[in-house]
């Protein structure tokens, strides 16, 4: 199973005044996250758009166990599998040293312009089938 | 059951390149809906945290149905039961005209400043009581 | 001259560590207001723009006076007058009680969805002449 | 006069349904730079604010040039110089290839936790001492 490693540093406008990260800001962690695995694996999201390939998001579930603050340089390690001809779910877990922060399962089924689904590209397929089907279902479920 | 009510116009800023609001975007309006719904129920979320009381968001399930788009004026209706002596579950149905457009299922924890669990306020149970024990689950789970 | 009177909560995710809003949110606020404005003359911008006229950004000036702060109310006044064929100003200050918060100047180009400038629509300069040509120049200049 | 290099990849939340970064998203990414800056030259931004020395922005100017879109590696050009002894201006400009998307001058003042103002730490003022005095003015002015 392909499991794509990425950090990203969290941005001051992201602390809350709680003083930890917000919860929204890993939204869009998680995003970025799926992009740069697609990228790893050859399939750069921005060029499926650009031929009529959207990947909307679905369903979203987090789970928040530790807080992560401003200026942290927080792991992000993403595996994904394909559940249905049109649909793909990411599941990333969040790592700050040694302590798991949140873990996350994002799933986005692939449209077309209009909204109707359409099936998954096969390039995209074919690297995701390395994937076992047994994938272990999101903790955060 | 208490269910609150409330609208919010989305944002340009919100919306992305296919159109439509961000996912990440629902995210802060669900927060503040609870928000809302506190203050409506005579509990004011500041004035809690300023006493000491945080409630940090520690699991978050989302299911996107139908999108919104910038300008649309979006309906939230949102119901609260507690799960135990620190945690509340927050559920809001997004709908815009007749559709439905998303629905989520937020868990918040009351802790102390330093993050420790602590009981939620007597007032803000008071008010959450009224809710069955066996509110509806999340659609969303 | 038109002032549009506009009020906005401070959501919490607009919060920062420094316990106050975060400077960046005060500019989806300026795009709010203009919104609205806009709206209030009889002019809806997603209708000017599913009809070919958009109007992007093109400078933006913010001066920072005083905080403003989680749920927080904060008041805005904003005038709007243009500056050529295909430009107008906003200028939005914001308030809370009786105290002046922050004062914007955000000019936008009027350019088709290809980015070239064009005229403004009639109907909105025709709102936009009862500014006077020598309205007060942004104080954040 | 140091140059601090940057590069930070436009997420696809800061895209907007004009199908370009979001003028806002901008704004964080000039506090990015900033940041990263300062720890550039020794002095971590996190520290500091630990040390009870925090650097709100007072005064933000932005002129926008040519757009960013989604995906793009966008690059800037950040220095800065102080202005007195609890500011300092930071100028960044925002690159794509060869063109220049966007110019930046952002204030930030120095000042203790209860917002008033204080000096630059003397080791961040030593490092902004090799700015010119005569530094140019920010082109947005």
């Amino acid at each position: 199973m392909t499991v794509h490693h990425h950090t990203i540093r969290v941005r001051y406008g992201e602390s809350d005044q709680m003083g930890v990260a917000h919860h929204a800001a890993y939204v869009s962690w998680f995003e970025e996250c799926r992009i740069e695995m697609m990228r790893s694996l050859g399939s750069s999201y921005r060029d499926l758009e650009s031929q009529g390939v959207l990947m909307p998001v679905v369903e979203l579930k987090v789970r928040y166990r530790r807080s992560l603050c401003f200026d942290d340089l927080a792991s992000f390690a993403t595996t994904a599998h394909s559940t249905g001809p049109s649909r793909i779910v990411f599941t990333t877990v969040v790592s700050h040293g040694e302590e798991v922060c949140a873990e996350a399962s994002v799933t986005v089924a692939a449209t077309t312009r209009d909204g109707r689904p359409q099936r998954i590209p096969a390039a995209l397929v074919s690297v995701l089938a390395r994937q076992p089907a047994d994938a272990p279902a999101p903790r955060t479920g």
